[in-house]
């Protein structure tokens, strides 16, 4: 063990909070959705704040504004880490519901690291009042959903609130991977000519949700997409190795704030071609109604990969292979133009400049 | 990477709720109060439901109800990995604040599996309308919390719900820590003789929340204990290695539940002395006033470690060497008599059991 590092001393702060505070006097929703404001949230105030001191550790793990961090131990082994919460209301939807999405939600962010999910934690804030029963249901879907994943939940805590200081059931989920040797998953892999997948149709989950909250009705219910995608991931990485670039799922703020992530990171410019990317029916006629570009809709089961031009057949006939991507599709490619900004070919053939999300589409949709 | 594991079934739910739902309906307060209740929720609904089946992989982790799972990777490591969600009120107390407690939290419970800590994961869920400038002194004490800690904050997440659904801020922090070779700390290894020690004063923590939430007024305000104990138990560890058996820090429900735990756990007896527990004299006033038996009230900086008798006079000099263990004692033995009791012989010479707490004492205190 080192020597004692920690003591009682106070720190004492002088420096100027970096969210200018009379344009942001407050916290909103929408730095919590994934788009302009969450990335203000985090590039302005949490990386420098957590950014270790002294040259020589720069805290590349956070700066890489990855799914997770990826860290060496002592041992040989490289190991991925990655935390989210879940707010998600309401709490049962269509194809999930808390649970489920609280497992699948980090084995992704696991899985898009190139890691092999080993652990999970889980950590309930639950409101004074909440049926026994309800968390009961709640507790045996996460417990489906990690045993359908092949993955354990070895630690846990449970704090209660008073009633009206929460609402039901927060789940925090903080996962470990191992990420087998070979594997080299970083959004600054990518380069001009690699292509861009996906493994099926988009804006399943926020659909789902939306829909229930809107009390709209279709011919058949929109389900949410939520699944753990470290098979279908391993399957790729099976099939392609290290010409597999970058890895991501496009939750809150949707295929369009990923990329823009993706693209703000690697420098790189992408394409999309707009009639090459798969959505349903359905999905696209409640997007209408609701008035949601669903480029914008969270997804939980999809997975964005950009690959070596020259992997991209295989990968995609890897991906369709797969029970959860059947409906996989080549939707765009990278290029050297236009870098930091992702471009939309639409199906008349114009071409519009696809941002990331601004402001806030959908509140607590995971 | 392993096969698809992963599919769009749905499990069906068949089992009944573990807890008597005529008795306890609702969620409460108490089961998240760290006693009776809380610990019927793990023992009943949470270990069942998340132990894998099969006969060879039993949930070993979780089931060994420590504060931390440990996890063997592939490499030679062994791994701590541990979570805490604070939802403490106020956010702001003599002594620290929900960010530091919030890396403490998780730090000491690394520290209680004898790890040293190498990476937290930040998970914060927030009100709308919390002030910015808030969140921002907050960012700031946990940056300077793990920064002192030695330990890196590596990846986190941010969610925001609506005004009214949570208590401004709530932080999950996960942690993971490497296990160095030789160190065995489990309730399993307390025996007969061992002896019990604590690092110092009793109760202050709650007390120190406490005096603000009722506004009691002392001579000298009273502080939390809120610290890092990772390099004391490095300390610990480095004087007396494996004759170190048990090390547990009692924060909610005090030193007598997490004695109780313990022995629970072992199958010992516990025996107390309490002329031996050291504890302020205005903190003693304090839960006079309040009407609190101190043995109940939470601790943030506390470690009660069980070693070999043969080398409890070392550790007692090795933890009063320590700036956070100036106030060292030992304070009980490990007895044969009375397995699964914790038993106080007092001042006057009388014996009581001291059971673990039942109800809910002080909500919100973590």
């Amino acid at each position: 063990m080192e020597a004692p590092t920690s003591s009682v001393q106070r720190p004492t702060f002088a420096v100027q909070c970096p969210i200018p505070i009379s344009e942001y006097p407050i916290v909103t929703l929408a730095h919590g959705g994934g788009g302009r404001l969450t990335q203000m949230l985090i590039e302005r105030m949490f990386v420098p704040a957590f950014a270790p001191q002294g040259e020589a550790s720069r805290n590349l793990a956070l700066e890489m504004l990855h799914d997770g961090a990826i860290l060496q131990t002592d041992g040989a082994a490289r190991l991925a880490f990655s935390t989210d919460s879940f707010v998600v209301s309401p709490r049962f939807f269509p194809g999930g519901d808390i649970g489920s999405l609280a497992v699948h939600g980090t084995v992704n962010d696991l899985a898009m690291c190139g890691a092999r999910p080993l652990a999970l934690s889980v950590g309930f804030i639950l409101e004074e009042g909440l049926p026994m029963d309800e968390l009961w249901r709640i507790v045996q879907s996460l417990a489906a959903a990690a045993k359908c994943a092949g993955v354990n939940v070895v630690t846990g805590d449970t704090k209660v609130v008073e009633r009206g200081k929460a609402d039901g059931i927060y789940i925090n989920t903080a996962g470990i991977g191992v990420i087998p040797a070979g594997v080299d998953i970083a959004p600054r892999r990518a380069q001009a000519g690699d292509l861009v997948l996906i493994n099926g149709p988009i804006a399943q989950h926020g659909i789902a949700i939306m829909s229930v909250r809107e009390g709209l009705a279709f011919e058949t219910a929109v389900e949410s997409d939520s699944a753990a995608l470290h098979g279908l991931v391993g399957s790729i990485l099976d099939c392609a190795g290290d010409r597999v670039h970058v890895l991501r799922d496009p939750t809150r703020g949707g295929v369009s704030s990923t990329l823009n992530e993706i693209a703000g990171q690697a420098h790189i410019g992408i394409q999309l071609n707009e009639a090459s990317i798969p959505i349903d029916e359905q999905v696209r006629g409640a997007c209408e109604i609701l008035g949601l570009d669903p480029l914008y809709v969270a997804n939980e089961g999809k997975c964005l990969a950009i690959v070596a031009r020259e992997a991209g057949e295989a990968v995609l006939a890897a991906l369709r292979d797969h029970p959860l991507g059947r409906g996989a599709a080549i939707i765009g490619e990278v290029v050297a133009d236009h870098p930091g900004k992702v471009v939309l070919r639409s199906r008349i053939g114009g071409r519009r400049i696809v941002d990331m999300l601004s402001g806030e589409q959908l509140p607590r949709i995971c």
